[in-house]
């Protein structure tokens, strides 16, 4: 057993025990670790052939101690210390929400999300799966989506190699019993993740089954997501997803398990990861106004209704779901390469955040988006650069412009008719505007002073040009231009092209 | 006099009267015009110089008989008659709504909306004004949006040549005396754009005025539209659009006084021309349920929601303002070529009609959409490859497929995941599907045959490809690419590129 961990590394305590009856429904067990007035108790779970762990991620640098408790003899009242050090360089601790519509790491670092998506990912067998992560390894995202249970679906139609529940010769579930071995291949991928720097946006449920997992009595599914808390809460890179498309599996799973099970997380998860749920119509959005949800991930094309989210849940939106880059038939998975960047940019730009997907037709149905691989396409780079944009940006986040009234560079009665058509969001002195389909040959700006850095980002051919910001010369210019009412000081010229972005700093 | 004139021709009776007191006030004047039951009243009006006309656009062949009425002797109980011959091939009379959503011609050859927008053109001079109609004669549009009243506005600024009211040295208006100069320019215009098959849709009032016509009074206004009406509806082209951008004229013109500009029309208007209003603020749009309104005129750049707009509403939809090919700053003016003949596709492809408009800067501020004169883009020639592509369809204009249950080719229950995102329209075995940003390899058909003529549009190359229905085979395709309960039965292979379109028609 490890006696030093770092803040935000995950401490496990393993003890061995007995198997007679079924551990997994009456084995109780939980340790109660303390740090001066800090008392955390994460639940243990059984991890098959007699072994008993609790696992624990401590967020306080120094001497810890615990004592397990438990309704079996054996396992209760064990007790022990262990060191939590500093983290180590890449650790920055779970991500949380930040300054209402962001996200940033425990430890402060601002954490800009730019997400990926391979349902099914670990359900695909070694050489597949180390394919998937070395891809991960060389493109820009760091949250996937990924479920624990296997995906039936169109080109998802393999056997998986591991099963979450014990199955009998003829693939009857004892529903009773989970499979460890499913979970330490899972938790293996999961450290992989880690490893990268990959939040792993994890699916609980999801309607797409041939194995009886999505149909699950109500009893089953609590225990499920409980015994998903004890095992994998202590990874600090979890984010806990409900759903795939909540909506599809409301017949057998009414919103108000839902609602339990986000108040299960709420209660039992000892460090409160992030949490939320996913709907597949457009129009049922669950209410993310709910206390529980931490966030907003939802599936909608329209992204330019993003500020409309903002307002209506007032948390950070993730709309992991604008259409995947691809060519298969379905249109949810089959826009171009140049659409889905153009939709990250509208969200981002925004104050949101964007899920990528990629579903181009494969002779082995290889999918990234189901299955994994390697990508086929091109968006990942227009990613890639906008990631690298929005890493500049300051820590606490864009807001949109329009919901800004002294933003420095735009009039407040600009909000309706600028920022419905394009797209901006700012932060202290730092203007993110992206004009998308938009071409003006010169941008009007109204800033007290011209004293700003300026850039013309090209976000097709990839490139960040410096320019200057212009003096608005209102007797040749301003007559022809601008209303009497709303004359600039300043503007920025612009080639007329489409997909434009201006960066604007203040020096 | 003329004694014969052609179907929805303009037949037009000058009386001499006296010039005494102020005619446009006093004058009360109109003839009864008969053939058979068939008693039709238009107004009469004063010309000046002693001038007084009824106009009359008779709509059934024969002899036609009037006789005068008027408060003033000399105008009163003058009789006559004159033969209304076929109409000349090129003349199909006024268009009408026709099969609820779409229009026709009174003849009942369709008439499918391609509009543009030259809001002062008239107000130019000469020069200008007859490159417009040389620009006009060449290009497609066959409707074009143009004010009364001049424009004051960015890029807007010379005076008119001639004034509708009378004024006085200081420009002070008389707006008890209209300017007959004024309108025999317009009637000019007017006719030009009949010659040319243009269909004239006339904005009664404006917000961007300096000359003191956006801010009459009650009476006036009703004077005003009277006075157009009595001149300008046996113009067979005549649309009457009560205002550009209605709602920012609210402060000085209710709501109410608009509904009573509609009735006014519908009460007075002999030939029931076309009657809508154009809304400035996306959320602001008319009431068009009203029964006064027989279509939808909106500013919209969100064009998607054609569909919602066509089933709020129930007419037809034509989105005149859906944002202009441009440049210049203002964010409703600056959308590249492909984005407008994008817009135009979804508008249409969904069973609507859209609008066009230029704003490309210019060095000495001549805007098509304000002025007229040359267009510098490019999206009129793809709206000009849409426009040919839709004289090819049935008569009765085309339905939303999501709409239309039965539809003979996609399943009912892909109304939602299909129809929102693509864009199809659909009528008596014809079919246009515009796919947009969507790429998918393999377009899926559930029809029980495959008899169908199947044709790959592509919108930017401007190109048009037979390709053939190839069956949909389960055993190899459907386990992998669709799920059990909606194989279809055939599939259009296409190339992995946006902006297509596909037509489909039953042989």
């Amino acid at each position: 057993m490890t006696n030093t961990v770092e803040k935000w590394g995950l401490f496990e305590l393993e003890l061995q025990g007995s198997d007679a009856g079924n551990p997994f429904l009456e084995v109780e067990l939980s340790a109660k670790f303390t740090y001066g007035d800090t008392v955390i108790e994460p639940a243990g779970f059984y991890d098959g052939e007699g072994v008993y762990k609790i696992r624990f991620m401590p967020s306080q640098v120094g001497e810890w101690t615990y004592e397990t408790r438990s309704n079996r003899d054996e396992l209760d009242g064990q007790t022990g210390t262990f060191t939590c050090i500093e983290p180590s360089k890449e650790n920055h601790g779970p991500v949380y929400v930040h300054n209402q519509f962001h996200f940033a790491y425990a430890d402060g670092t601002p954490y800009r999300s730019f997400g990926t998506t391979c349902y099914a990912w670990v359900h695909q067998g070694d050489n597949l799966e180390e394919q998937t992560l070395q891809t991960l390894a060389e493109k820009p995202f760091n949250k996937i989506r990924m479920c624990v249970f296997p995906k039936h679906y169109p080109f998802n139609r393999n056997e998986p190699v591991y099963y979450p529940f014990e199955r009998d010769a003829d693939g009857n579930n004892d529903l009773t019993r989970f499979d460890p071995k499913f979970f330490h291949h899972f938790e293996t991928r999961l450290s992989q993740l880690l490893e990268l720097g990959i939040e792993a946006d994890i699916i609980i449920w999801h309607p797409y089954d041939r194995w009886g997992y999505a149909e699950m009595d109500e009893e089953t599914d609590y225990r499920y997501l409980r015994y998903l808390i004890a095992r994998l809460s202590a990874f600090r890179h979890v984010w806990w997803s409900l759903a795939n498309e909540y909506d599809f599996m409301l017949t057998y799973k009414p919103v108000e398990r839902w609602d339990n099970f986000f108040k299960i997380l709420q209660n039992e998860d000892p460090y409160q990861h992030l949490r939320s749920i996913h709907n597949g119509d457009p129009n049922a959005n669950y209410d993310h106004t709910k206390p529980e949800i931490t966030h907003v991930s939802i599936q909608n094309w329209d992204v330019k209704r993003v500020k409309e989210w903002r307002h209506q849940y007032g948390k950070p939106v993730v709309n992991d779901e604008l259409e995947y880059e691809g060519n298969i038939p379905f249109y949810w998975g089959n826009i171009s390469a140049e659409e889905e960047v153009h939709r990250f940019w509208i969200m981002t730009a925004n104050g949101g955040y964007a899920g990528h997907g990629e579903t181009y037709m494969h002779p082995d149905d290889i999918l990234w988006w189901g299955k994994g691989g390697v990508l086929h396409g091109d968006s990942w780079k227009g990613i890639a650069f906008l990631k690298e944009i929005m890493q500049d940006t300051p820590a606490e986040g864009l807001t949109p412009i329009a919901d800004v009234k002294d933003n420095g560079l735009f009039p407040a009665k600009g909000t309706t008719w600028y920022w419905t058509r394009i797209s901006g969001g700012m932060a202290d002195g730092y203007y993110l505007i992206y004009l998308g389909e938009h071409q003006m040959k010169m941008m009007p700006i109204w800033s007290e002073d011209g004293n700003y850095d300026v850039e013309i980002i090209d976000t097709h051919d990839m490139t960040i040009t410096p320019t200057t910001v212009q003096v608005f010369d209102a007797d040749t210019m301003g007559e022809q231009t601008y209303s009497e009412r709303a004359m600039p000081t300043y503007y920025i010229d612009l080639p007329t092209k489409p997909y434009l972005a201006v960066r604007i700093k203040r020096r």
